[in-house]
């Protein structure tokens, strides 16, 4: 059955109506921050601040841009490693990453950043950076239904993981008081279990039929390092970007740049172990590398010390071989059981700001709740990833019929290379003589 | 008519003789500013400033290093579009850059930082961000002629627009007290007037010869994406980079960043709108989703709130799809008469320095002078592009005959690619047969 | 003869071995430094620091991942410009600055960071930087094997690399009391020589057998520029990455920005003079565009003055296209003996910390450690190479045959291209007709 792709009206119409909600929302909610409001010279004055510097943004925006960069040039790259969705790859990662921080603003601004004077919302930096973390875990979901899912249901599949995301991140770290600096609970599992309930529920029996499209072709496997690097480079600012300043900012980032180094040399001895000949692959140097930078989320900016990183990254790089899923979860559990518990008192102290409503919390009452926000982060990816998944099997949102799916002609007007694609679609290939002019 | 094309003198003439004119005048000219020069310690002690973080490089150093980013691989990538000219756009664009930002430490320090008391321009990490910006508008005035001209006539080309620009900025920051402190109108204004102009005054009657060369390929629009992306994501830093330390910089970022979130979702709107199918294309998203940060270049430092920031977005990527041009002017227009007057003075009075010689203007008295200036920037890239052109038109600059344009081999050595390429050069396929070893 | 590369047993083996082995080095002696441990806050105290951002993390980590981009993105992508080498160029760099790196943080901590109180290696950001560092001299050495040698091979050649690297850093920093902040000696010089005599020992007879992949292709051309441009873009932070906070880190860049874009000009100009038909070649704008950044490598933090750091960029764009080799050892002599002379001894005093053991060192004596400094970086590479060339002739390491160099088929899943590849391989075209499903 051929399925109507046509996106000329849903697109512009979904584009067009939530960017004024946005428009509308922001007038309504959001405002500068003391720090970024022209205000922050009597601010300064008020508060015996001697130097600009002291403002958050010099000690934020270089990690803010690491991180920015992950978003749309890693994750981007990253899925344009199959042979013709390169476009819809960084594309609609461009497209959804757009929307969704402006969503994350408006979600996570009233969830953690509502001032009760005004009702408005105050953003700064950290809060860009915020914005940034949320649309990761929808960007992981989009990696699962990569080249099967259209445009519209993207920014769907975007607005409801934003907002699934905000709930789950405020119960996990404002309720439970769960430590996530670099979002290996509320980003990696969460995403990871929303996309790949969406994808079981949007399954596709027949999707052998665009079997002919799902590898890749020797540059896209290129284009894709660039992905894996920017996200590799970058995930220590991204495990430490909104961690305290000074000392755990430091500690965070060491922690990631050590569990990523080991996770690279397993990555490479697994995937050559596991073929035949001992040949590397792509899929798991694209991927399982990053492995030590999703474990040590959690546990950035504990004293887990340089050698407890590496153990993480050693173990993470072999894990994640059995499958993303797998990784995320136990390491989740054992940050939640063990992790905590090798350390003293009152590093704990410092690191889980223990005071007010939760200065009286054991080590082993912290994992606890370690382990609850843990499983919220997996009950809210299940459960949203099936109603999602639910909403986006209505037949009027333009996705692909079995045989499109992973090709970029759906919705892109794609130029006539005379290369190698037209090659194999017209396997007579005299015809080729007379494209020169296409 | 064959044209020649051998740039084997005049290329390495021009770029040995003005290189060893900029020893020579940098040389008598310029010198180290006291936060570079080792007498930064006494500075230190004379000042009672009580960190090294107090010199400017540690509140700029971040900022020059995401625009010079922008400069290289931005522009550079972003211009890679073009099936057959990947190598020109990115080379020439490394090329004239590397000129353009010594001319420009001149220009702009004869302009802005010579010290009265030795003659001399000092140099420190402001001025290198500067510079950048000034080629900026040059690159954009490259993008004009992509694939028509000669490098030697795109040195040219930026000998001249860098002495325009250093002027007309003059002009606009230092007469006419204007603030543009992302350069909608001193760089963006400028720069695409200037080369339009020049591209219209060399236009080229047969260029339909080569047609065949004037679309793009898969990957190289997959590489376009790179330089696309890069500008999307440092463009904060762009539009802030300049901006007053504390509150003023952390504004400009959130105001070109959620600017530029808006315009992401309304080039899509348009570009999917626009097609018969509803397809995307890719000359919108590589270009359109820019907008934001351009529009935003004049008021990015302004209080015009996070949801006045949207609504910029939001038009600009509309506009944007009538044309570039349209876009400059009309937001230019839009900020220099609307947006001030809905600023309260007090805080004019802090982002716009109202002191000294303006200390007594008022709000509508500073829009009508935002409007002069962007007149100022207009009249230098008609008037400058047009001079320019006619040099440029003259004989002797080895630039490509109609037939050859948008084509690496005129100017490069260009691998002999056993690939797409080649088959529509060489009909007979079989040729390709005896080829491997080239 | 047919050889072995089947590295499935020996690639895993050295992964896992090695990776458990840095786990127990650290185990034993690395700790977090004061400024990245949970005592900071004590520290702060004692010291009567007012502020988190006199944490030496605020004065180094955008220089640091400035750094780690040119370490994986930047020669990870200039080695990817051979047309079927792209895979191992990008990925076994990525794999041996892993492993680089954390042998690196053990081997400069025992001879740099060792606490003599306890016996640890105290680390934080500025030992990453220093590790990315030292990581620099081997890549510079794989890219003189770039295609001839197994992923076993490299690490090997990395494990050695890095340990001669510390000890004659340890020599020419700590004995000769020789200035070298951007590397040009104990980096690039040392890194060339030994990648050089490594592949002078390994000459490969024969090697004309694989001749027909020893060329770019025109995407992979693209792609290399990727990696130079990065290179470029972020030599000022690599040259200012550990310069002294202040005046010195600032001049750095400035000394380095300059030089650079002096060679870009002079690199134009050599390499269209030296083709027939004055085209431009992208091997040259590859790499000798670099040059000014290596040459100001010694003397970025000196008072050479702007136009001093032209002038080296301007030579240092010649010299290179004689050789890489030829570059480093010139300009190393060059600062050894003229340009410190033209200092006056108080900077000199302030940039080369002249006090304790050196107090009394003029200028003269000064410049020949410096020449000292440069004996002993070309010593180490020479006889080192030669040492590791041996140990990597042994014919247990899985390097390819002669006629199997410079293609990723030998240790890479390479997928099945319909493309230009293919096309050469499988000269009756015809038979690609039946692989559209591969």
């Amino acid at each position: 059955m051929a399925k109507n792709t046509n996106i000329r009206i849903s697109l512009p119409a979904v584009c067009f109506v939530w960017q004024i909600a946005m428009i509308i929302l922001f007038g309504v909610f959001i405002r500068y921050n003391e720090e970024s409001d022209t205000r922050w010279i009597e601010h300064r004055r008020r508060k015996n601040i001697s130097t600009n510097l002291e403002n958050d943004f010099y000690y934020r925006y270089p990690s803010f841009q690491d991180v920015h960069v992950m978003i749309f040039v890693g994750f981007g790259f990253l899925m344009t490693f199959l042979k013709r969705y390169s476009f819809g790859g960084v594309g609609f990662n461009f497209l959804i990453a757009a929307f969704g921080i402006q969503w994350a603003l408006l979600m996570q601004g009233w969830f953690h950043y509502l001032d009760e004077n005004d009702g408005k919302i105050k953003i700064g930096v950290e809060n860009l950076i915020n914005a940034d973390f949320c649309v990761a875990g929808c960007l992981i979901a989009y990696g699962a239904c990569l080249g099967k899912v259209s445009p519209v249901q993207l920014m769907v599949l975007t607005l409801f993981g934003v907002t699934l995301f905000a709930v789950e991140e405020y119960i996990i770290l404002e309720l439970l008081h769960a430590k996530d600096p670099g979002g290996s609970m509320v980003i990696h599992t969460f995403g990871a279990y929303y996309g790949l309930t969406i994808s079981w529920v949007l399954y596709r029996p027949m999707l052998s039929q665009s079997r002919h499209l799902q590898g890749s072709v020797y540059h896209s496997d290129v284009f894709a390092m660039i992905g894996t690097l920017f996200l590799w480079m970058y995930w220590p600012s991204f495990n430490s970007a909104i961690a305290d300043h000074g000392d755990g900012q430091h500690r965070a980032v060491i922690n990631t740049y050590l569990a990523l180094a080991a996770s690279v040399l397993t990555t490479f001895a697994i995937s050559s172990i596991s073929q035949k000949h001992g040949k590397l692959d792509m899929v798991h140097i694209q991927n399982a590398t990053l492995a030590g930078g999703v474990a040590m989320g959690t546990a950035s900016e504990f004293m887990i010390t340089p050698y407890g990183s590496l153990i993480v990254g050693f173990c993470s790089g072999i894990i994640s071989t059995f499958g993303y899923l797998f990784l995320t979860v136990s390491f989740a559990v054992f940050y939640s059981t063990e992790n905590v518990r090798n350390n003293v008192e009152v590093q704990l102290i410092n690191t889980f700001d223990f005071k007010e409503a939760v200065a009286n919390r054991t080590v082993n009452i912290q994992g606890g709740y370690q382990a609850a926000g843990l499983f919220v982060a997996i009950a809210f990816g299940l459960v949203g990833g099936a109603l999602v998944g639910g909403i986006l099997k209505l037949p009027i949102w333009g996705d692909p019929a079995d045989a499109n799916c992973f090709d970029d002609e759906v919705y892109w007007e794609v130029p006539e290379d005379e290369d190698e694609n037209i090659l194999s679609r017209h396997p007579n290939m005299n015809h080729t003589r007379g494209m020169p002019d296409a």
